[in-house]
């Protein structure tokens, strides 16, 4: 979110609550995380208008424009874009991905997601979500048409001999002709093969069907995971997926979210997170969670547990994953209503840490080392001052232990990522024949 | 194109045959054209890769992307992004022009295509395209709701209430509701209104469907006119089409397209002209050009004039104007198939004019007085060269005789058009009550 990951961050004075459609209030983000050696920068995003524009800041930047607009600010961070497989075409999308690769020297990234909800399906000709099922069998289809389209052109197509005057060669550059069950496509792309080839492939849904795509295409996935054990125990599945299908498990980074509230004393981290959660109006959020759980706000009153009967994952068509975590939540830790809120309010289903700088970074030791990440997506709750402070107080502790690189080795999201760059067409070809 | 409008341009020794996926060659091109004080630049474009990649630079960045990334290093120029209504989706291309306009400070527009050919089509699920009539169709609706999802955030809807915990009025932002013929879209838009509103909205087809489209819809209109008395027609008929639907003519902005060929003497210029068009191969461009009047290229002899018996353009479905265009340039001439490709090969259809800057500023002056444009479409035959000798060898021309402006006035696209900011849904409102 532009003013922090904390619902009520653009609440506090030092907040522009107009940063979310301030370009410059994400260049000094990227600049900063840049900074701090970061792999990239992330932006989640739906094609909808979520959430009473009442409640905290609403609407925002299209996330390729607003990486483009970043890339002319950076040099290295990693830029990834979230789109979804459900209300885009793969013709444009692949496009769309190649040209902010070719503008940003390979530093593209792109979050696929399936976008959950009926709102966003009712901006798109469609009464109602296709069912989850069916988004999922889409966005797989989506991915190897997007794959073929950027393997289109072959590495080196273009020759451009200006003596005989030919520019490109035909026989790199052929059409896909793609037939499936969501899509007919022909090809080729109408932009070159791009510098990373594809751009890196992040997914973030943590349902079976989630899980299997990522296990199938991610080489990063986001997640949310409350403890330890709950993210040892998907890190471990997850990988477990990757094997059975053949991939090697090192080329999926898992990066569970954590949310930093950070203090000079511990006592001062938690004064802020305290002020922060005073700010989140109930009333607001409580209308979210009912349409979450399916329930009418009037159910849920602020001060008693979640109702005993609620829908089975099975049941739910929308984000399931999201659904179970919440649920589980409240359950395992026996919250009201009102302290669920703080919670989500907080992180969003994230895990939040308040603490030192030494405390932070222990966190992320610990889970790093505890086989239950590869790495983490920071998401401070106010921004940019928490940005700030993790990479000034954290970063350098992180590096000192030998956690995290001093500076940036390679000049693409790949290499960031230790990832080789897809062999395209050409290789393919010889795979199939080999 | 990269490296120039004329075909052959990228085998000069000049140029730089890689430019059309170098972002700095387009960063470079802006800043030119913004030192001429020109209101905007504008790129072509169709979601399909045209014509043999033997033939010329193939392929290119889509056009969001490249303006935006354009953006960052310029202040003023405005930016015009080419994109299909046949092949786009209205919420997600609303969106992401309002999101250029934000990042760019105001400085975007759009040029409404409905694309031509059955290629285009085939990328996208179709076996051919949907018939011209079709297509218009779809865009006028595509366009209405375009607006609505602009609208749908009135001005000043985010309030930002800090103390009372209220970002934004829902009053003023509500959803649209649009049920039509060919999109059910419920809105609001998921970001806030805009700088100018809409973007600029621009048409480039000449069509009776286009020139419909335009008069209803268009800000500024491309148009492709060989001859004074041509476009002096073209002129006053679009003008008055544009007044017949209640719109004041002088919101509508025409804009013929001239390919300049400038040297220090006529006889330098007609020599650079000569070694262009030396430079093309004719087996590219006939298949081309048999593709566009539906023959076979075997049946377009080079040093024959075209076959008496070509279809009408009440029987093309393509791009009409383009079609007729061609044919009458070919029949009014008595132009061989060899020279027809020189001239298509040189503009394109556009008006190539080689001489001085002394000449070229007097045949602008002349169509600009004569009533036949507003202003011009300069489309340099090389590029960047061709546009910094219009810069500074045209551009003080025009100035020195009162006909163009020496500093930019305004900051978006608009100002510099001259064209007011749309009210939005709350002037709207007030105009259906009163």
């Amino acid at each position: 979110m532009s003013t922090g990951h904390h619902e009520a961050s653009w609440r506090l004075p030092e907040s522009n609550p107009f940063a979310n459609t301030d370009v410059e209030h994400y260049r000094e983000l990227a600049r900063i995380a840049e900074r701090g050696t970061f792999d990239s920068i992330f932006f989640a995003d739906s094609p909808v208008l979520f959430s009473d524009v009442g409640r905290r800041p609403a609407g925002s930047l299209e996330p390729t424009v607003l990486l483009t607009a970043i890339a002319a600010a950076t040099s290295r961070i990693g830029l990834i874009a979230t789109a979804s497989t459900t209300y885009s075409d793969p013709f444009n999308l692949a496009r769309r991905f190649a040209s902010v690769d070719h503008v940003s020297g390979g530093r593209a990234g792109w979050n696929v997601v399936t976008t959950a909800g009926p709102d966003a399906a009712k901006n798109f000709n469609l009464a109602d979500q296709p069912a989850h099922a069916e988004r999922y069998d889409r966005a797989a289809e989506f991915l190897e048409v997007a794959f073929k389209l950027w393997d289109s052109w072959e590495d080196g197509a273009a020759i451009a001999d200006k003596a005989a005057g030919v520019w490109g060669d035909n026989a790199k550059v052929e059409p896909i002709d793609h037939v499936g069950r969501h899509f007919q496509v022909r090809g080729p792309l109408n932009v070159p093969r791009s510098p990373q080839g594809y751009p890196l492939i992040v997914q973030a849904g943590s349902s079976e069907d989630g899980k299997g795509l990522a296990a199938r295409y991610a080489e990063a996935v986001f997640t949310a995971q409350q403890t330890l054990a709950d993210a040892q125990e998907f890190y471990a599945d997850l990988k477990a997926r990757t094997a059975a299908l053949g991939r090697d498990p090192a080329g999926l980074k898992i990066l569970p979210g954590i949310v930093p509230v950070i203090g000079s004393t511990e006592a001062e981290a938690l004064a802020l997170e305290r002020e922060l959660d005073e700010l989140i109006k109930p009333e607001y959020a409580r209308v979210q969670l009912a349409r979450t759980l399916r329930v009418a706000p009037e159910d849920l009153p602020l001060d008693q547990q979640l109702p005993a009967d609620l829908p089975d994952e099975d049941e739910i068509e929308g984000a399931k994953s999201r659904y179970t975590l919440i649920v589980t939540l409240a359950r395992r830790e026996h919250l009201t209503v009102r302290e669920l809120i703080g919670r989500l309010g907080g992180g969003r289903g994230h895990r939040t840490f308040s603490g030192t700088p030494d405390q932070v970074a222990d966190a992320i030791q610990e889970w790093f080392e505890g086989g239950a990440a590869d790495g983490f997506n920071i998401m401070p709750a106010v921004l940019p001052s928490g940005l700030v402070t993790f990479v000034d107080h954290v970063v350098p502790l992180l590096r000192k232990r030998g956690l995290f690189r001093t500076e940036y080795e390679g000049t693409t999201l790949r290499d960031h990522y230790g990832l080789a760059r897809p062999g395209g067409r050409a290789k393919s070809l010889r795979e199939a024949t080999a």
